[in-house]
């Protein structure tokens, strides 16, 4: 039995992470650490949780610290880095599911953050949390920078196409649409019900904080530099990340083929489903773990579609992932 | 006043051209056919036209053709050569919003349209009714092949750009996001509210019967060849159509040059909305024969987005658009 | 032709007002005020409005007025006042979407509103603009209170029954659902889309401020005393709201009965549609200035439901439908 | 370990099951019983079932019954008789998810349900399966008749209140508004997408199934008669039933002592949750077991509100807490 502490527990990842981890068999959530809700019970923030787990937000101590085995850090990205600072110098495992430790370049960090980066040795040595093709420096791993939710729907879509040469590695266009709960819980005028419903659009064209996490690992898993164009959507849903990738092959395989490739990369990834003669639907991940990969040649071209749960297999059950590979659980324990 | 007659009226489509021809002012509708309708009010099928609208549906008969100055088809395609053959004979302004007279070649009609063709030389003598880039041969056309919905969301995205050569001719990603109206009345398991909603869902990659149609006029209108992928997909929400399109720029053109091509050919379309800073929504257009692009440019690429009604500017605003052409109505008559 | 002013053109209702008052035969839209949004043009505002109307939004001021026919003001309860009072000091046509000259009593619009009330003589002195049941006092009117939304749902179907003694006067139960639009554009977490979506609950349980209103002008168009229960909900979706109210009936009525007394009473008023054998959907009212009338008989119980866009016939479309009486055009001018 | 057995995998209710089953852990399924569906495996039937369960569907044997210890049936009502009656002979214990055997008055059935009852003496013998009602009869029961979605959504609400007498035993008027799912797999044009989507109606007033199931339990569970008027609704969303309860008070009751006779019933109710100041939302039930209940006094009315998911508490959640009870697991697990 582990003790889990998490920060960041009022937002939609936090709930996630709190109804995973209290039904993980091997975890017991010790403490919840906030700032403009302590002294409230987590049960009184997110009312489903009513009858099933309840704790008082506690303000954040580095002596708390001491009864925990790992923390889990849940807040909006540049929020994290008084918490990571502390955390980091005990060196008690933890697991940010926020944006400032993914990259390997300030610079670059604060163009697509537009902040300033306050722990850039910790953006250096976090380990990149993507359990289907990190996973044996992830098992040594004390600080992990869990991926965003876009990057894992292309990432585990397009490595084994670039890392075996299916795949040109320019002209790959990228559409991604995502449920609302992937802008988390800020409130906004263009986020309102009435604004979203009946509604989609693409945004931050060329400059979603996103890109740059997918072209390093784009590249760090493939070997292969790669020219890529990506555009989000909002899709007025709750939960779902579903990305439609187009690339041209460099030879005239055939599907068959492309199926050994994605079997031969994922056959024992508990979390991968290569889909045969199908393509992925939301309905099929939504509220699970898991990212269904579909795929279809047409004339030259390869379309790649995959489909994740944001809120899970995009953050809080990656996150999980991590935990039990880290600490030597099945990958699949609390997400099946 | 013209006299109207529409088959098909109890479709989706043929809901909206009666309340749109309803309330235009040169239009008065005359005549509603049907088969399974016969002899049912148009108002007990579509209880929103109750104090409306009012007609009883009648047989098709050749002769009542006789009191009609235009004639609109709504059907499924597949389903209109009958009819379409009696008004080709008798000369009657056809306007006919399913497929069957878009292509020009038999045998791509039956690879993509699994349906043998019974009228070959109506698909010829048809003419597309894509008022922006084909007005003068609608002003004397007699009978119009209305384009469909995704064609007319791509075809006026890219032909400005293929046909002055500002993107490269290869290479170009399709995504579409089509809501469920667009898949018409007909019942299926796959269409019910539970597997749609909250869910997203590619479908027909390759096969979609629209390919050739867009392929076709891509070049006729831009007198260039292309080769395109195009993935549609299905949206949760009842109306529009929106498309996310990738391309190559051949040259390094700016955003301001691009917005200057499309003004130079869209200024004078009152249907066509260019956005300058801001992305297209699909709220902006719905119940609205507008189509409205966007675009950015972002490395060497260029991102091209349309935004339309699938039921309005894809289906019957457009085919109301071509009828006021050929009766020398102002374009925006009725549809403002 | 009329001249017409808005005051508060950036919300749902204004933006509604723009459109259906843009395509009325009679009116020019003159001119648009604001606060917040001076100098903007309203099509930046709704870009929907985009190559259809275009307007500079200008500060309120007295000497504007002398230009305009008749004034609409469509701001949030309790921010009406200054406005109100110069309009009403100058006597030009005015009608009011808010809820701050409805009721008759200031206390218990502090009581519901809470806040207080800057201009009680005019709350006095304004006019229901219920059209069905008080067009003669409309007609001649200056100020028009136009009435809230739920309050047109429940008057439309319950006063001719009161008026009539069909239904007992106590244990009235109303259920209200209503699409989120109603809330405005006001930006709150509660609103946000992924609290809304795929959910739904009650609010202001015997304390909503249409109480009051439903229950004064039941009383004064039915001359009956009554007593009922109210729960209003949020339903989501965009538009319209579904009212579902219990009655007991005082005698063994049949639903032949029921349907004359609706047509006795509604036969020849243009925006109620009264259903024989079926029942309300909104999407039969959504876009449209009527409310649909459907009942049902149950053991002793009558069932009655209504339909109604709360845009249009719960907001605008019923301001416009004053103005015409007001101004002697037929009631449908611009809204069929 | 018990070994169980299903009939009717292919539907909503089946699927929620196998999930909830699946990670039952003192459960093993067995079985899995079809007609059209034998030899498919349930995971192509059901997508979201791909690696994590997999099982193919069988043609029902009598004889293979002998290998289980429970057999759930999750078909349309009328459909249950054959395997119902050989269940029933060989006396393994059932639990029926449909409405053939919660009445005790075959007229009463026929006229509800339109359609003649094959199995009277079964109806008779069954027990309902409402456990926090009638737990002790289902701990010793053969053949569980499982309630309802209405029906729990109502009974839970109401019988405190009947038996207690807190409120008047006439004029408790009931609505009940349902997620979509609620109709099941059935394909129809007035369950489509386009047909829901942004849409709320109601249906069967007087004439629904549940209403003698509702009749008869109030008056069980209360020992009183009660006179309630019900009115379902189609609520455009997947999951879960919101019913709004409007009734009078006997006396002056205060909030605090609702809540009093709420805990003094509930408070050792797992699934049970009575809210103290705010009232439910469905978003706080979906995927859970939990009927979340609420109440507001209001002059001399009292509103009472309940949420649950309705194919989990609903359907088959509650049916599973009813195996539970049977075979003397604790009434929570696999459904927390």
């Amino acid at each position: 039995m582990i003790r889990i502490g998490i920060t960041g527990a009022s937002g939609y990842s936090g709930l996630e992470l709190i109804k995973l981890l209290h039904s993980h068999p091997q975890v017991k959530i010790d403490k919840l650490f906030g700032q403009s809700t302590v002294g409230k019970n987590i049960s009184d923030i997110h009312p489903s949780l009513r009858n099933i787990f309840s704790a008082v937000i506690e303000n954040f101590d580095e002596k708390k610290l001491n009864s925990l085995d790992c923390l889990f850090i849940a807040l909006p990205s540049g929020e994290s880095f008084p918490i990571a600072e502390i955390a980091a110098k005990k060196n008690i495992i933890t697991i940010d599911l926020g944006g400032d430790y993914r990259l390997n370049d300030m610079k670059v960090y604060e163009q697509y953050y537009k902040k300033s980066h306050k722990l850039p040795e910790l953006m250096n040595k976090s380990v990149y949390g993507l359990p289907e093709w990190n996973e044996e420096n992830i098992s040594g791993a004390t600080f992990i920078a869990n991926p965003g939710c876009y990057p894992t729907s292309i990432l585990l879509g397009l490595i084994p196409l670039l890392k075996y040469n299916f795949i040109k590695t320019d002209s790959i266009a990228i559409n991604s649409y995502s449920g609302i709960s992937g802008a988390g819980k800020s409130v906004s005028e263009s986020m309102m019900f009435a604004e979203i419903n009946e509604n989609t659009r693409a945004y931050k064209i060329g400059t979603h904080q996103h890109i740059p996490e997918i072209k390093l690992y784009l590249e760090k898993f493939s070997n292969k530099n790669s020219d890529f164009s990506f555009v989000p959507h909002l899709l007025p849903i709750t939960r779902g990340i579903y990305t439609t990738m187009h690339a041209k092959l460099t030879a005239d395989y055939s599907e068959e083929q492309i199926h050994e490739l994605y079997m031969h990369n994922y056959a024992n990834k508990k979390f991968i489903r290569v889909l045969g003669g199908s393509l992925p639907e939301l309905k099929n991940v939504q509220h699970t773990n898991f990212c269904d990969i579909g795929f279809k040649v047409y004339d030259n071209n390869l379309i790649i579609i995959t489909a994740i749960d944001n809120l899970i297999k995009g953050a809080s059950g990656q996150a999980i992932q991590n935990m039990n590979i880290i600490f030597n659980f099945s990958q699949a324990t609390g997400l099946l």
